[in-house]
């Protein structure tokens, strides 16, 4: 973050015409629920979805290195609409002509600089059914480190401030909850559920 | 489901008028960034988050039963906005009044029939925040089942038609594609990042 020189600061949140939005919408749905009755439903949704169908990709990445325990990378930016530095894994909209695997290969070179090997595609997710149709698939990427790497270069897109942090899987869910309680920073949903599994995983006996 | 009959159906989907919008709004976010450059950021919210701050909860269901492998309990239910039935924790949103725990007792309680004790509470995280400032709170409630307890009765609200699942850990990941993968469900992101953080805990060493 060498070219940040000031804090990011919100001065004026107001609500946005239809006829000045350009990424997104909200969306009257009319229905039929199980019982035959009509309904309305309320929604929000993106205006960049592409002909996949897919909105976005967020990548698990799983670092190997020879004598440093398995770890995760995190990414923290600030984000306008929760007003505060997100901790969150690396992620970005797929582009027009790429696959789910190219995105995520991509944009983890983009955001953190290291290259790795798809290891896992989920199915087709939605963050928050309730309010959004915004959709992602999530890919585990490994990336194997060799002992005395240099840390690689970002390629950030001009205007990004993307700030990348290496954690211990074994420290994941208390690093988490310090960002939260101690530093101000607000956890992405996703992430923290995928910490809390790991973390449940250790205190269960998932065999019996 | 005994109420049902019939499959849900999308009948319309149209454009939201602010006017006529009642739950959600869209929120044009004038900031500063990093570099001293002003920006526009559009964002959807909730109109309906109460003093508390936060809009939702989410339950992470652990079942023990003396003689079935341990458990977790998934909900299903239509989502008009993603135009499926999806594949989710229980969850609902915080009524005046209540803290998170209290709220999460209850929506397990009327959406499942269940009630269990509160083992875990996470801090405040955010479902997408590069679109939305929807945030909530993660509950995990431990619930103690007898050898020979019958399934509960839900307590599901007038209009709510919502099917539970009981699932082992063991087999929750394989779960999730199944559904996903062959029979036209929509799993929701945190639900799945939990299972995955679940399956890759078993597959890595954390500890070393």
């Amino acid at each position: 973050m060498s070219s940040s020189t000031q804090l990011p600061r919100i001065d004026k949140i107001g609500p946005l015409s239809p006829e000045e939005a350009k990424w997104t919408e909200l969306r009257k749905i009319e229905w039929t629920d199980q019982s035959g009755k009509p309904r309305i439903w309320e929604s929000a949704a993106r205006k960049t979805r592409r002909e996949t169908g897919i909105d976005a990709v967020a990548i698990a990445p799983i670092l190997r290195h020879p004598s440093k325990p398995i770890s995760t990378m995190l990414v923290l930016q600030y984000r306008p609409p929760v007003e505060a530095v997100c901790v969150e894994f690396p992620a970005g909209l797929i582009d027009a002509g790429e696959t789910p695997e190219q995105a995520a290969v991509r944009e983890l070179r983009e955001e953190t600089g290291y290259v790795g090997t798809v290891r896992d595609v989920s199915p087709t997710v939605v963050a928050d059914p309730g309010l959004t149709n915004a959709n992602m698939q999530m890919v585990t990427i490994e990336v194997n480190l060799g002992e005395n790497d240099e840390p690689p270069e970002q390629h950030l897109d001009e205007g990004e401030h993307i700030e990348r942090v290496i954690v211990p899987l074994k420290d994941l869910y208390q690093k988490l909850q310090a960002y939260s309680k101690e530093e101000g920073k607000i956890v992405d949903a996703r992430l923290f559920h995928w910490a809390l599994g790991l973390h449940w995983a250790g205190r269960l006996d998932l065999k019996s």
